[in-house]
Protein backbone atom coordinates (compact mmCIF):
# COMPACT_ATOMS: atom_id res chain seq x y z
CA UNK A 1 0.00 0.00 0.00
CA UNK A 2 1.29 3.41 -1.18
CA UNK A 3 0.30 7.07 0.08
CA UNK A 4 -2.01 7.62 2.92
CA UNK A 5 -3.83 5.26 4.65
CA UNK A 6 -6.11 6.59 7.67
CA UNK A 7 -6.82 3.32 8.97
CA UNK A 8 -6.05 3.63 12.16
CA UNK A 9 -6.64 7.13 12.59
CA UNK A 10 -9.67 8.78 14.42
CA UNK A 11 -9.79 12.00 16.80
CA UNK A 12 -10.76 11.25 20.58
CA UNK A 13 -12.66 13.65 22.51
CA UNK A 14 -12.10 14.51 26.10
CA UNK A 15 -8.58 14.17 24.68
CA UNK A 16 -6.29 15.74 27.96
CA UNK A 17 -5.57 18.97 26.21
CA UNK A 18 -2.50 21.20 26.74
CA UNK A 19 -4.02 23.49 29.59
CA UNK A 20 -4.60 20.78 31.71
CA UNK A 21 -0.89 19.28 30.96
CA UNK A 22 0.24 23.00 32.12
CA UNK A 23 -2.28 22.65 35.25
CA UNK A 24 -0.80 19.13 36.60
CA UNK A 25 2.99 19.46 35.83
CA UNK A 26 3.09 23.10 37.03
CA UNK A 27 4.60 24.51 33.82
CA UNK A 28 4.70 24.87 29.72
CA UNK A 29 6.35 22.51 27.70
CA UNK A 30 9.19 23.36 25.51
CA UNK A 31 12.11 21.63 22.96
CA UNK A 32 15.69 23.80 23.90
CA UNK A 33 17.59 22.08 21.41
CA UNK A 34 21.20 22.61 21.25
CA UNK A 35 22.77 22.56 18.64
CA UNK A 36 27.00 22.75 17.61
CA UNK A 37 30.12 21.06 17.04
CA UNK A 38 31.50 17.70 18.83
CA UNK A 39 32.95 18.82 22.08
CA UNK A 40 31.16 22.35 21.77
CA UNK A 41 29.39 21.13 25.40
CA UNK A 42 25.96 20.17 24.49
CA UNK A 43 25.13 17.28 26.56
CA UNK A 44 27.62 19.17 28.92
CA UNK A 45 24.72 21.97 29.21
CA UNK A 46 21.29 19.57 28.44
CA UNK A 47 22.23 17.74 31.62
CA UNK A 48 22.87 20.39 33.66
CA UNK A 49 19.86 22.15 32.30
CA UNK A 50 17.93 19.16 33.21
CA UNK A 51 19.31 18.56 36.41
CA UNK A 52 18.34 22.52 37.33
CA UNK A 53 15.31 22.47 36.05
CA UNK A 54 14.75 19.06 37.72
CA UNK A 55 15.59 20.84 41.12
CA UNK A 56 13.06 23.07 40.33
CA UNK A 57 10.08 20.59 39.66
CA UNK A 58 9.90 20.67 35.80
CA UNK A 59 8.85 17.27 34.26
CA UNK A 60 11.99 17.19 31.67
CA UNK A 61 14.29 15.17 29.69
CA UNK A 62 17.19 14.89 27.63
CA UNK A 63 17.68 12.99 24.34
CA UNK A 64 21.59 12.32 23.00
CA UNK A 65 23.08 9.96 21.14
CA UNK A 66 23.50 7.90 24.21
CA UNK A 67 20.05 7.07 24.25
CA UNK A 68 18.50 7.65 20.66
CA UNK A 69 21.53 6.40 18.48
CA UNK A 70 21.62 2.92 20.40
CA UNK A 71 17.95 2.44 20.52
CA UNK A 72 15.20 4.31 18.05
CA UNK A 73 18.38 5.48 15.89
CA UNK A 74 20.39 2.55 15.94
CA UNK A 75 19.43 1.78 12.39
CA UNK A 76 21.18 4.80 10.90
CA UNK A 77 24.60 5.78 10.27
CA UNK A 78 26.41 9.10 9.78
CA UNK A 79 25.73 9.66 5.61
CA UNK A 80 23.70 13.19 5.08
CA UNK A 81 20.73 11.02 4.58
CA UNK A 82 21.28 9.47 7.55
CA UNK A 83 21.78 13.05 9.55
CA UNK A 84 18.68 13.83 8.41
CA UNK A 85 16.52 10.89 9.26
CA UNK A 86 18.29 10.71 12.43
CA UNK A 87 17.03 14.87 13.51
CA UNK A 88 13.49 14.07 11.32
CA UNK A 89 13.36 11.27 14.28
CA UNK A 90 14.44 13.13 16.83
CA UNK A 91 12.39 16.31 16.16
CA UNK A 92 9.03 14.00 16.16
CA UNK A 93 10.56 12.81 19.96
CA UNK A 94 10.36 16.09 20.65
CA UNK A 95 7.14 16.79 19.39
CA UNK A 96 5.64 14.02 21.09
CA UNK A 97 7.36 14.88 24.53
CA UNK A 98 6.77 18.40 24.36
CA UNK A 99 2.94 17.43 23.43
CA UNK A 100 3.19 15.38 26.59
CA UNK A 101 3.88 18.28 28.53
CA UNK A 102 7.72 18.38 29.44
CA UNK A 103 10.66 20.51 28.73
CA UNK A 104 12.83 18.40 26.50
CA UNK A 105 16.61 19.11 25.52
CA UNK A 106 18.51 17.22 23.05
CA UNK A 107 22.34 17.38 22.03
CA UNK A 108 22.80 16.33 18.73
CA UNK A 109 25.47 18.53 16.11
CA UNK A 110 22.39 18.47 13.79
CA UNK A 111 24.32 20.26 11.31
CA UNK A 112 22.07 20.76 8.53
CA UNK A 113 19.72 23.92 8.68
CA UNK A 114 17.43 22.20 6.84
CA UNK A 115 16.85 19.90 9.30
CA UNK A 116 16.83 21.57 12.15
CA UNK A 117 13.96 23.88 9.91
CA UNK A 118 11.87 20.88 10.11
CA UNK A 119 12.18 20.00 13.58
CA UNK A 120 11.01 23.99 14.67
CA UNK A 121 8.10 23.77 11.95
CA UNK A 122 6.64 20.56 13.81
CA UNK A 123 6.57 22.40 17.27
CA UNK A 124 4.18 24.76 17.96
CA UNK A 125 4.70 28.46 17.48
CA UNK A 126 6.95 29.66 20.73
CA UNK A 127 8.29 26.25 21.57
CA UNK A 128 11.18 25.44 20.12
CA UNK A 129 14.21 26.89 21.69
CA UNK A 130 17.44 26.42 19.36
CA UNK A 131 20.39 26.90 21.56
CA UNK A 132 23.80 27.51 19.58
CA UNK A 133 26.20 26.49 21.78
CA UNK A 134 29.06 28.44 19.44
CA UNK A 135 32.49 27.21 20.50
CA UNK A 136 34.47 27.71 17.79
CA UNK A 137 36.08 24.59 15.73
CA UNK A 138 39.48 25.58 16.91
CA UNK A 139 38.58 25.40 20.66
CA UNK A 140 36.83 21.89 19.91
CA UNK A 141 39.50 20.26 18.53
CA UNK A 142 41.99 21.72 20.88
CA UNK A 143 40.01 20.17 23.90
CA UNK A 144 39.74 16.67 21.72
CA UNK A 145 37.98 15.24 25.10
CA UNK A 146 37.35 11.97 22.93
CA UNK A 147 40.17 12.14 20.96
CA UNK A 148 37.88 12.29 17.68
CA UNK A 149 39.31 15.40 15.91
CA UNK A 150 42.53 13.57 15.50
CA UNK A 151 40.84 10.35 14.56
CA UNK A 152 38.78 12.84 12.22
CA UNK A 153 42.35 14.25 10.80
CA UNK A 154 43.80 11.13 10.21
CA UNK A 155 40.58 10.11 8.24
CA UNK A 156 39.48 7.36 10.79
CA UNK A 157 36.20 8.68 11.37
CA UNK A 158 34.51 10.00 7.62
CA UNK A 159 31.69 12.45 7.27
CA UNK A 160 33.12 14.48 10.84
CA UNK A 161 31.05 17.74 11.04
CA UNK A 162 33.50 20.37 10.86
CA UNK A 163 36.08 18.73 9.53
CA UNK A 164 34.96 16.16 6.30
CA UNK A 165 31.57 17.30 6.52
CA UNK A 166 29.57 20.43 6.87
CA UNK A 167 28.38 22.37 9.76
CA UNK A 168 25.81 24.97 8.78
CA UNK A 169 25.42 27.22 11.89
CA UNK A 170 22.08 28.79 12.89
CA UNK A 171 20.74 31.91 11.24
CA UNK A 172 18.52 32.95 14.08
CA UNK A 173 18.73 30.94 17.19
CA UNK A 174 17.28 32.11 20.18
CA UNK A 175 20.12 31.47 22.34
CA UNK A 176 23.73 31.52 21.85
CA UNK A 177 26.18 30.46 24.04
CA UNK A 178 29.97 30.48 23.44
CA UNK A 179 31.70 28.69 26.38
CA UNK A 180 34.73 29.96 26.40
CA UNK A 181 33.75 33.36 27.62
CA UNK A 182 30.48 31.50 29.35
CA UNK A 183 30.48 29.09 32.53
CA UNK A 184 28.27 26.02 32.50
CA UNK A 185 26.67 27.90 35.24
CA UNK A 186 25.80 31.29 33.45
CA UNK A 187 24.79 29.45 30.47
CA UNK A 188 21.90 27.35 32.42
CA UNK A 189 21.10 30.69 34.27
CA UNK A 190 20.69 32.45 31.08
CA UNK A 191 18.36 29.21 29.62
CA UNK A 192 16.30 29.71 32.66
CA UNK A 193 15.25 33.15 32.65
CA UNK A 194 14.42 33.05 28.91
CA UNK A 195 12.27 29.95 29.45
CA UNK A 196 11.00 32.38 32.41
CA UNK A 197 10.55 35.19 30.53
CA UNK A 198 8.53 33.47 28.07
CA UNK A 199 6.16 32.10 30.23
CA UNK A 200 7.54 28.18 29.89
CA UNK A 201 8.57 27.67 33.54
CA UNK A 202 7.41 29.72 36.89
CA UNK A 203 9.72 32.15 37.67
CA UNK A 204 12.14 30.66 41.22
CA UNK A 205 11.30 31.55 44.71
CA UNK A 206 14.54 32.77 45.09
CA UNK A 207 14.94 34.96 42.20
CA UNK A 208 12.66 37.49 44.09
CA UNK A 209 14.83 40.45 46.18
CA UNK A 210 17.48 38.95 45.07
CA UNK A 211 20.27 41.71 44.55
CA UNK A 212 21.35 39.84 41.55
CA UNK B 1 30.42 4.23 7.99
CA UNK B 2 29.66 0.57 9.12
CA UNK B 3 28.83 -0.95 12.08
CA UNK B 4 28.37 0.58 15.33
CA UNK B 5 30.36 4.53 15.69
CA UNK B 6 30.16 5.48 18.89
CA UNK B 7 31.81 8.84 18.32
CA UNK B 8 29.03 11.25 20.24
CA UNK B 9 28.08 8.33 22.83
CA UNK B 10 29.05 9.47 26.80
CA UNK B 11 28.17 8.72 29.99
CA UNK B 12 27.32 12.04 31.84
CA UNK B 13 27.82 12.58 35.81
CA UNK B 14 24.99 13.48 37.94
CA UNK B 15 22.15 12.63 34.91
CA UNK B 16 18.64 12.35 37.16
CA UNK B 17 18.23 8.92 37.99
CA UNK B 18 14.83 6.60 38.40
CA UNK B 19 14.55 7.42 42.08
CA UNK B 20 14.47 11.34 41.70
CA UNK B 21 12.04 11.22 38.88
CA UNK B 22 9.75 8.92 41.27
CA UNK B 23 10.15 11.59 44.00
CA UNK B 24 9.74 14.71 41.19
CA UNK B 25 6.35 13.04 39.63
CA UNK B 26 5.04 11.23 42.63
CA UNK B 27 4.63 7.78 41.16
CA UNK B 28 6.47 5.38 39.13
CA UNK B 29 6.89 4.59 35.63
CA UNK B 30 5.56 2.26 33.18
CA UNK B 31 4.43 1.29 29.64
CA UNK B 32 0.82 0.01 29.50
CA UNK B 33 0.81 -1.75 25.90
CA UNK B 34 -2.83 -2.39 24.30
CA UNK B 35 -2.93 -4.64 21.63
CA UNK B 36 -5.97 -6.11 19.88
CA UNK B 37 -7.61 -6.13 16.59
CA UNK B 38 -8.89 -3.24 15.11
CA UNK B 39 -12.27 -2.01 16.50
CA UNK B 40 -11.53 -3.90 19.90
CA UNK B 41 -11.55 -0.69 22.24
CA UNK B 42 -7.30 -0.13 22.01
CA UNK B 43 -7.88 3.57 21.77
CA UNK B 44 -10.84 4.12 23.61
CA UNK B 45 -9.41 2.06 27.02
CA UNK B 46 -5.81 4.36 26.19
CA UNK B 47 -7.64 7.51 26.48
CA UNK B 48 -9.94 6.82 29.39
CA UNK B 49 -6.86 5.27 30.89
CA UNK B 50 -4.86 8.96 30.66
CA UNK B 51 -8.10 11.25 31.23
CA UNK B 52 -8.14 8.89 34.52
CA UNK B 53 -4.47 8.78 35.56
CA UNK B 54 -4.39 12.53 35.04
CA UNK B 55 -7.49 13.51 37.16
CA UNK B 56 -4.89 11.13 40.07
CA UNK B 57 -2.02 13.72 39.09
CA UNK B 58 0.16 10.89 37.38
CA UNK B 59 2.33 12.10 34.37
CA UNK B 60 1.40 9.82 31.32
CA UNK B 61 0.79 10.34 27.48
CA UNK B 62 -0.94 8.27 25.07
CA UNK B 63 0.67 7.05 21.81
CA UNK B 64 -1.25 5.94 18.99
CA UNK B 65 -1.66 6.12 15.40
CA UNK B 66 -2.82 9.32 15.24
CA UNK B 67 0.39 10.90 16.62
CA UNK B 68 2.75 8.47 15.34
CA UNK B 69 1.17 6.99 12.14
CA UNK B 70 1.33 10.73 10.94
CA UNK B 71 4.88 11.88 12.29
CA UNK B 72 7.59 9.66 13.70
CA UNK B 73 6.45 6.41 11.34
CA UNK B 74 4.91 8.14 8.84
CA UNK B 75 7.59 7.16 6.24
CA UNK B 76 6.00 3.30 6.88
CA UNK B 77 3.20 1.42 5.59
CA UNK B 78 1.29 -1.84 6.88
CA UNK B 79 3.38 -4.46 5.24
CA UNK B 80 4.94 -7.11 7.47
CA UNK B 81 8.89 -5.20 7.72
CA UNK B 82 6.90 -1.67 8.26
CA UNK B 83 4.69 -3.08 10.96
CA UNK B 84 7.72 -4.80 12.44
CA UNK B 85 9.86 -1.47 12.19
CA UNK B 86 6.49 0.50 13.59
CA UNK B 87 6.70 -1.19 16.47
CA UNK B 88 10.58 -1.53 17.29
CA UNK B 89 10.13 2.42 17.12
CA UNK B 90 7.11 3.09 18.91
CA UNK B 91 8.97 0.50 21.66
CA UNK B 92 11.95 2.69 21.40
CA UNK B 93 9.45 5.87 22.36
CA UNK B 94 8.12 3.96 25.13
CA UNK B 95 11.21 3.34 26.62
CA UNK B 96 12.21 6.94 26.33
CA UNK B 97 9.04 8.20 27.84
CA UNK B 98 9.58 5.23 31.09
CA UNK B 99 12.66 6.58 31.44
CA UNK B 100 11.65 10.05 31.23
CA UNK B 101 9.63 8.88 34.28
CA UNK B 102 5.63 9.07 32.38
CA UNK B 103 3.15 6.72 32.27
CA UNK B 104 3.20 5.76 28.47
CA UNK B 105 -0.35 4.37 26.89
CA UNK B 106 0.07 2.66 23.59
CA UNK B 107 -2.92 1.73 21.32
CA UNK B 108 -1.68 -0.27 18.16
CA UNK B 109 -3.12 -3.59 17.17
CA UNK B 110 0.40 -4.96 17.01
CA UNK B 111 0.01 -8.07 15.84
CA UNK B 112 2.91 -9.92 16.16
CA UNK B 113 3.81 -11.65 19.34
CA UNK B 114 8.22 -11.24 18.24
CA UNK B 115 7.62 -7.48 17.80
CA UNK B 116 5.90 -7.13 21.33
CA UNK B 117 8.28 -9.27 23.08
CA UNK B 118 11.10 -7.17 21.76
CA UNK B 119 9.25 -3.95 23.01
CA UNK B 120 8.99 -5.83 26.49
CA UNK B 121 12.90 -6.44 26.73
CA UNK B 122 13.62 -3.10 25.95
CA UNK B 123 11.85 -1.84 29.12
CA UNK B 124 12.78 -2.55 32.63
CA UNK B 125 11.76 -5.24 33.78
CA UNK B 126 7.84 -5.09 36.21
CA UNK B 127 7.60 -1.94 33.31
CA UNK B 128 5.66 -3.48 30.52
CA UNK B 129 2.32 -4.22 31.24
CA UNK B 130 0.63 -5.83 27.97
CA UNK B 131 -2.96 -5.17 28.18
CA UNK B 132 -4.55 -7.35 25.59
CA UNK B 133 -7.99 -5.91 24.36
CA UNK B 134 -9.85 -9.62 23.41
CA UNK B 135 -12.49 -8.42 21.48
CA UNK B 136 -13.72 -11.38 19.61
CA UNK B 137 -13.04 -10.56 15.67
CA UNK B 138 -16.61 -11.35 15.00
CA UNK B 139 -17.67 -8.64 17.72
CA UNK B 140 -15.29 -6.02 16.07
CA UNK B 141 -16.42 -7.02 12.49
CA UNK B 142 -19.84 -6.34 13.90
CA UNK B 143 -19.28 -2.82 15.37
CA UNK B 144 -17.21 -1.67 12.43
CA UNK B 145 -17.19 1.63 14.11
CA UNK B 146 -15.01 3.23 10.92
CA UNK B 147 -16.23 0.93 8.19
CA UNK B 148 -12.60 -0.80 7.57
CA UNK B 149 -13.76 -4.50 7.86
CA UNK B 150 -16.33 -3.91 4.92
CA UNK B 151 -13.22 -2.24 3.48
CA UNK B 152 -11.24 -5.19 3.95
CA UNK B 153 -13.42 -7.86 3.34
CA UNK B 154 -14.14 -6.08 0.12
CA UNK B 155 -10.32 -6.24 -0.56
CA UNK B 156 -9.81 -2.31 -0.62
CA UNK B 157 -7.44 -2.86 2.27
CA UNK B 158 -4.79 -5.22 2.28
CA UNK B 159 -3.03 -6.57 4.78
CA UNK B 160 -6.00 -6.07 7.56
CA UNK B 161 -5.53 -7.76 10.96
CA UNK B 162 -8.00 -10.20 11.83
CA UNK B 163 -8.86 -10.33 7.59
CA UNK B 164 -6.30 -10.59 5.44
CA UNK B 165 -3.08 -10.66 7.72
CA UNK B 166 -2.56 -12.69 11.32
CA UNK B 167 -2.92 -11.63 14.98
CA UNK B 168 -1.44 -13.52 17.22
CA UNK B 169 -2.92 -13.28 20.53
CA UNK B 170 -0.80 -12.79 23.81
CA UNK B 171 0.07 -16.05 25.48
CA UNK B 172 0.89 -14.50 29.09
CA UNK B 173 -0.29 -11.02 28.75
CA UNK B 174 -0.23 -8.68 32.44
CA UNK B 175 -4.33 -7.86 31.87
CA UNK B 176 -7.19 -9.24 29.64
CA UNK B 177 -9.82 -7.05 28.87
CA UNK B 178 -12.50 -8.16 26.78
CA UNK B 179 -14.97 -5.19 26.68
CA UNK B 180 -18.16 -6.99 25.56
CA UNK B 181 -17.81 -8.27 29.06
CA UNK B 182 -16.37 -5.12 31.19
CA UNK B 183 -17.22 -1.34 30.63
CA UNK B 184 -14.75 0.97 30.07
CA UNK B 185 -15.04 2.19 33.22
CA UNK B 186 -14.38 -1.12 34.99
CA UNK B 187 -11.32 -1.61 32.32
CA UNK B 188 -9.64 1.35 33.38
CA UNK B 189 -10.42 0.46 37.78
CA UNK B 190 -9.35 -3.26 36.76
CA UNK B 191 -6.16 -1.75 35.12
CA UNK B 192 -5.66 1.46 37.72
CA UNK B 193 -5.81 -1.72 40.46
CA UNK B 194 -2.94 -3.25 38.96
CA UNK B 195 -0.69 -0.32 38.90
CA UNK B 196 -1.28 0.56 42.25
CA UNK B 197 -0.65 -2.95 43.67
CA UNK B 198 2.54 -3.02 41.75
CA UNK B 199 3.40 0.53 43.29
CA UNK B 200 3.79 2.43 39.75
CA UNK B 201 1.15 4.77 41.68
CA UNK B 202 -0.06 5.54 44.88
CA UNK B 203 -3.42 4.08 45.99
CA UNK B 204 -6.64 6.84 45.68
CA UNK B 205 -7.08 8.69 48.56
CA UNK B 206 -10.92 8.01 48.18
CA UNK B 207 -10.33 4.27 48.26
CA UNK B 208 -9.78 4.60 51.78
CA UNK B 209 -12.82 3.28 53.46
CA UNK B 210 -14.90 2.85 50.88
CA UNK B 211 -17.43 0.50 50.99
CA UNK B 212 -17.23 -0.36 47.18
Amino acid sequence: MTGPDTRHLTRHEGQVDRDQRRALFGHGAATVWFTGLSGSGKSTLAFAMEHALVGRGVACYVLDGDNVRHGLNRDLGFSPQDRTENIRRIGEVCRLFTDAGLVVLTAFISPYLDDRARVRSLLPRGAFYEAYVATPLEVCEDRDVKGLYARARAGELPEFSGISAPYEPPVDPEVVLDTRSLSTEAAVRRLLERLEEDGVIPRAESDHGSPG
